[in-house]
């Protein structure tokens, strides 16, 4: 990111200004559209608001963008030599298509990230940079020669990781099963992406977790699909809920991720999960089983999955790398009928003609190698070490405020407040000073719950993380700090 | 891909029936569902249906597997104990969604490469193995510690990836763009899925060239577009009739590729591509430039992107390395306004939440390595010695029964038969005969027409693998072999 020059002697307000020329002449920002407010460009460059105003100030004077009071700053349309030229109403394309945008708390948690890259995060569900096989990845690389065929891949993925997935599935998830009823995909997101969209259809009724990390996903309101609940207690959801949802809305698919549940870390109890296995068959019913966070379980014993106790092929397996190795080698898989299979890989052909070859590669070497196991203990022990940071930095600071199960596995803490507050309000309460997290009802809770997500931060971030929160929260019910 | 053990004394029938039995346990065939016939299961085993027979008849014998006249073998329902357990109806669930499957050119093609990976490919749209910067990458990788973070990506990509892209459009292509312009997707394929998907609704009407490589994606289709017609003559698509399609059916966006048009080989003419932008301007209306083939231009001048010339920024612009380095590493980029790349970002993270950094990594230390312009030129050099094996083969074996331009860059000949043929009859001619090809109506023409990829088949196969489309082609006319 292009940020103006200190040491120049030229302005701070016309370096902004030339560069804000330069990227209006190279259709960044075509006649008409609207550039970002003054606050925002203030913040990304890292100057005063007034710094920003001289600069728009310049370019309006030279007529290559206009302000009108409350609809902000847009790029001048007659600029353009005597005859002015059209550029497509980009905006009104932009709101074209069936794709709903990210929900509202979740962008702006995103964009706050952006801004602040300095926030705690304790709302990326994901690993933080140390607990990634880095080292490993690298050494991989450096070690094997590339020497794969650079070409289009196979549909389903690339051969030598679905036989390394075989083997993975065999030891580590007590799953039976053959290299063509596999797909690799780009993580459980692309699982999911495809499942909603070639095998569902809009109409259609399905049932979710609440609260889940499904609600989060704008793509099954995307999909026009209708979402039924499913509550999750202790022991996960209950099965004679699903009969209930069947009669009532003939729904036509379950998703469901049953160990270490995201958001709320609950195990799926095991008479229940025979109970569902008999249901599903009973009812011919599909079920979708994400399964990212079981090999992070502290103890060491991973619970097995619904798919190894299926014996008629019920249910749509899903697993990735995300959760224990690596979200940006975007390595997720699938386990499925063979006609199942073969339909999603072909529509997966036509939304990007598969994966990269290279992160496939790599992937397949990293579950062969002797670095995988090594890699899986000591990620389950700094995990847990994370969850401890956290859970005695909420006894500390919030003991009256707070209750919580203790998560036995995954990346998460699901909290409840006790006192009532806005979820908005906090959250950005938060944000002010210096710490992010999740509000529950992105997950489809009622307000009142937080997800913390202890994997990403640092471990030294932790216990600062969960101080600046208990400001923010003690601000808004009217208490003084702690301190 | 398992195959019996020949050297094993259990008798191959057995073995076959043995690992049927195991991939119908582990799910991948689940009760109820169609095994593959046994034509395609010998033709995968490399062994005679009458050894596929009798490893059937074992299965039936226990009541593993039903077979019933005309429709097919299938897995066995009631097997699985005393009370019948039921899969879900998966055939169903395949048919769900609104994803076409691929044309069934197409399908039979891919079929045909997998199930006999001898045939002679002038099908394939990519480059072959030796083409490719294989050595160049192995050795990138092995040179370059891996230390990027492996988390989750920049929704718009890998961000030193886009300013190597940034240096990369100024010098080879005449694009000035900033690298916040810039979305990194998962070649042209995906910069295409995410416009037509995204930008577009359905019953939205849109202008594509005639022939197009457009026809070959059931994309437009899925999304629900109305497809209307450019046709291409030896100066590309006319000006004028975009403006008549758009007085008739307020086209929303032309869909181009200007430069060494797929399947024709076309370039846009100079004068009317002025014409069309003054047009674009006039109407309003975005041009979706794909532009994937310039730089293979044999002369080593390039033809310049549309792009270029494009002041008001009504071009969405599409690149890839599929076809000027290796399809397999499924790196494309887009240049957009400001609103469009945030919003295709926003959407692709539903989807698949973004690229993998490794392949971006890699892809960014090729563009920017002193491996890329000598890797440009020896491409050009290998393409255009194909395509002259190509039109001396042509020219040898079917002087009398072809019509062609000679293409200046790109991977594709476009042929006209003088004889009339059926497409698919000659397509299963020469498969038979050992080379495979696509029909042109898979772009849209009328029979009669055949698009030749000499980028991937061997150098060393180009000859052989014509006269054996000439025999296949003189046997439907009724003509003796030249020979």
């Amino acid at each position: 990111m292009w940020i103006p020059d200190r040491q120049s002697k030229k302005p701070l307000y016309q370096q902004i200004a030339d560069h804000l020329e330069q990227r209006i002449s190279y259709g960044e920002y075509p006649p008409g559209s609207l550039l970002p407010s003054e606050r925002k460009l203030a913040d990304q460059l890292g100057v005063n608001r007034s710094t920003v105003i001289l600069a728009f100030a310049e370019l309006r004077s030279m007529g290559i963008i206009e302000s009108r009071t409350g609809s902000g700053t847009r790029v001048s349309k007659t600029k353009w030599g005597a005859t002015p030229k059209h550029t497509p109403n980009w905006s009104r394309y932009a709101e074209g298509g069936s794709f709903l945008p990210n929900p509202p708390f979740m962008r702006r948690i995103r964009e706050a990230l952006h801004q602040h890259p300095s926030l705690i995060d304790f709302a990326s569900g994901e690993l933080s940079a140390d607990l990634a096989p880095n080292d490993e990845i690298t050494k991989l690389m450096s070690e094997h020669k590339y020497t794969s065929y650079l070409g289009y891949d196979n549909p389903q993925g690339y051969v030598p990781l679905r036989q390394a997935l075989v083997s993975y599935l065999e030891r580590h998830r007590g799953i039976h099963t053959t290299e063509s009823s596999i797909l690799i995909t780009s993580g459980s997101q692309q699982s999911l992406y495809l499942i909603t969209q070639c095998l569902l259809s809009p109409g259609d009724a399905v049932a979710i977790e609440d609260p889940s990390y499904c609600y989060s996903l704008p793509m099954f309101q995307s999909a026009g699909l209708r979402l039924f609940r499913l509550p999750v207690d202790s022991s996960g959801i209950r099965p004679e809920d699903i009969r209930a949802l069947y009669k009532k809305h003939r729904i036509k698919m379950v998703f469901m991720n049953p160990n270490f549940q995201n958001p709320t870390g609950m195990v799926f109890d095991a008479e229940r999960r025979k109970q569902l296995l008999d249901l599903a068959s009973e009812l011919r019913l599909p079920i979708v089983e994400d399964d990212p966070f079981s090999l992070t379980a502290y103890d060491g014993v991973p619970p097995s999955p619904l798919k190894s106790m299926d014996m008629i092929g019920s249910i749509l397996y899903i697993g990735s790398f995300s959760k224990i190795a690596a979200s940006g080698m975007r390595i997720g898989w699938m386990v499925a009928p063979n006609s199942i299979v073969e339909r999603l890989a072909d529509a997966r052909q036509q939304m990007d003609f598969g994966l990269s070859v290279i992160p496939q590669q790599v992937a397949a070497q990293f579950l062969n190698s002797n670095h995988f196991v090594p890699h899986l203990e000591r990620l389950r022990m700094q995990l847990q070490f994370k969850r401890d940071l956290l859970i005695e930095a909420l006894q500390k600071e919030l003991p009256d405020l707070v209750t919580f199960s203790i998560p036995q596995g995954g990346l998460h803490l699901w909290c409840k407040l006790i006192p009532e507050v806005h979820d908005g309000k906090l959250l950005e309460e938060a944000i002010r000073r210096g710490v992010v997290f999740v509000p529950g009802s992105v997950y489809g809770s009622d307000s009142g719950y937080i997800r913390f997500t202890y994997a990403r931060a640092k471990a030294e971030e932790i216990g600062p993380g969960i101080a600046k929160f208990a400001e923010a929260l003690r601000e808004l019910i009217g208490e003084k700090p702690a301190l």
